[in-house]
């Protein structure tokens, strides 16, 4: 047997259901698991299922549960390969076996070790016929922080940037400027749901006072970690990111967490990272290997000129989100650090969409 | 050249020494380094250094530096393998290069697979003599918790136990009782500065209403992480557990994350871990793996009874450490998980002291 274009549309849509919890499975990576039968009147989907929020069940046992007896005989789609590893519960491939699965159809192979192939065997080895790879490329462009974290044990870094029609990404002394419309801003919100950490440097949280959490209706519980780059632990014990302690976690990279200053904030709730320095700044590379070890698989960097510019010169965004509008800031504008001009030749375009009067265009870093 | 008796005692001392930031390095192992010389009138330590706080910077470079130009010719001693790893400081095995380093003394070899090794051949490279394994085991003491975290993806579990005379652990409904003496205590909180976190059952927390920080003099900061397994999230916002979360962070391995309970908990401070559930109990292979991608390298299991049965009867605690006192509970008693004449055959003695009337029996599983 070999794939069907059935196979590939219904994979299609299973990779689509499986962003629902990108930023939300702690440790895990957000996988889908589609269950389907067709008893001779077509396809019907009798179970589906996401990694839970905080990342536990996995996909599959949640969509056996709801298939239930209609799982025997059915083909289940999984965006990535059933894990092998047995703790008190099945593995996910022992579990498809033990539902009665006949036939699954997989997008991207797991990197970890413990699992990588050894999920695909346990399933041959139980008679499952098993299609590999469908999709693996649509699949692991939602797995890419947790394919990162487990190949290369660093977090996967998207720079986001908002641009105005004359090359500026605010206004000097003058606090957060808007440079985009609600739909855009409301798509930016939405990524801070979808990363695991969001990331500015200490000029950002002075200037501009922001909070930094996902103000989008019905996803305030979905703010992630949020990370200051602060070297010397300057951050305010007044500002909006202390104060909002209780909405959503709050760390500081520094190269002084013993210093006044960080045991300060350490006591107002403020989780302390220590850091590298390196020429008097805060050493990107190790922070990002310590964050993976931490599980932080995806993180956003939103600023300022000089963290976005520091992340693409030493070749450590995989990702840029760059948002155009129409907006002219004019005198006393910050320049941006980069435009879609001037991206370096690495980066590859690979989707633009609009918002009302703004564009967002998205660059990949070429392998 | 092969090691000489003073290259094993330098090498004790600085394992010795390397135990200090234990439960402190974040993600990072606890790694001594000694720099040695011998200009003629006998060695003479020149500098030392251990992870620092929070993990960052490495032990390597701050011995380094306190050596100065004096570590031009010298030996350095490493209870690690020197990382090989560029980031946007040098790799400690370049650091070592650059700093003039003769000969390098190494215990334990990273099983990291960005080192594994590399580091070695590093320093090799660079014409540098390297004597390696010298008290590889005694090394491993000090580091097994980043060994099993690196080589096996799960936390290395110590469960901590005090028994008394009559082979109690407590008594029925009179929250905690003093089991051990004031020396013994005093270990057992230093025990607690020297892991990650620390973990009990929601039946401890309720009855005792624990504080589970480390009250040492000096060493309140060193609290680690508490976890308590709290299937149904009971842990009630009045706790003392809860009412300190600015002092220690606290969290709850739960089924249930998304309920009203864990929500109002998580509002209040607490952290949440979805944990997998199995006949009506937290799953405790799943949650050590999901601990260890959180960065967990050693976890202490405090108890009560039911929580470290469990631990030994699935065979996941790597060390017990158990305190016997002369104290008789009588009536009421809540009579030990197990004591010194019932643990399993896989677990061997390794180690006794006495602390006043009590005795401590330290025991680790056969591999």
């Amino acid at each position: 047997m070999t794939t069907t274009a059935l196979d590939r549309r219904l994979m299609a849509a299973n990779i689509r259901m499986s962003r629902r919890h990108l930023g939300l499975t702690g440790t895990n990576p957000s996988v889908g698991t589609l269950v389907v039968r067709d008893d001779g009147d077509g396809p019907v989907i009798v179970g589906s299922g996401v990694t839970a929020t905080g990342g536990r069940p996995h996909a599959e046992p949640l969509a056996l549960a709801e298939a239930g007896d209609r799982a025997r005989g059915a083909t289940a789609y999984v965006t990535l390969e059933p894990c092998a590893h047995h703790g008190r519960t099945p593995p996910c491939a022992e579990a498809l076996v033990n539902a009665g699965i006949a036939r699954v159809v997989a997008a991207a192979t797991d990197p970890d070790s413990r699992v990588s192939g050894r999920g695909y065997e346990m399933l041959r080895a139980a008679g499952i016929e098993v299609e590999q790879d469908v999709m693996a490329e649509e699949a692991k462009g939602v797995l890419s922080g947790y394919l990162t974290r487990s190949a290369e044990k660093r977090c996967e870094v998207t720079v986001k940037l908002a641009v105005s029609a004359d090359g500026m990404i605010g206004r000097d002394a003058a606090g957060q400027v808007p440079i985009t419309g609600d739909a855009a801003r409301a798509q930016s919100h939405l990524l801070r749901a979808e990363h695991d950490a969001i990331l500015v440097g200490i000029g950002t949280a002075l200037a501009d006072n922001p909070e930094l959490t996902c103000r989008l209706p019905g996803l305030s519980a979905r703010s992630p970690l949020r990370i200051i780059l602060d070297r010397t632990a300057r951050l305010p014990l007044g500002s909006r990111l202390v104060h909002s302690v209780g909405d959503a976690p709050l760390a500081i990279g520094t190269a002084h967490p013993a210093s006044e200053r960080a045991q300060a904030l350490e006591g107002a709730g403020v989780r302390l990272i220590a850091c590298e320095e390196h020429e008097g700044r805060v050493a990107l590379p190790e922070l990002l290997d310590d964050l993976a070890a931490q599980g932080v698989m995806r993180l956003l960097v939103e600023g300022g000129a000089k963290v976005a510019r520091s992340f693409l010169a030493e070749g450590l965004a995989d990702r840029i989100v760059l948002f155009e509008s129409d907006v002219v800031v004019g005198a006393n504008g910050i320049a941006a650090p980069f435009t879609r001009a001037t991206i370096p030749g690495e980066y590859t375009a690979s989707g633009e969409w609009r918002f009302g009067a703004d564009r967002c265009h998205e660059f990949l870093r070429s392998k």
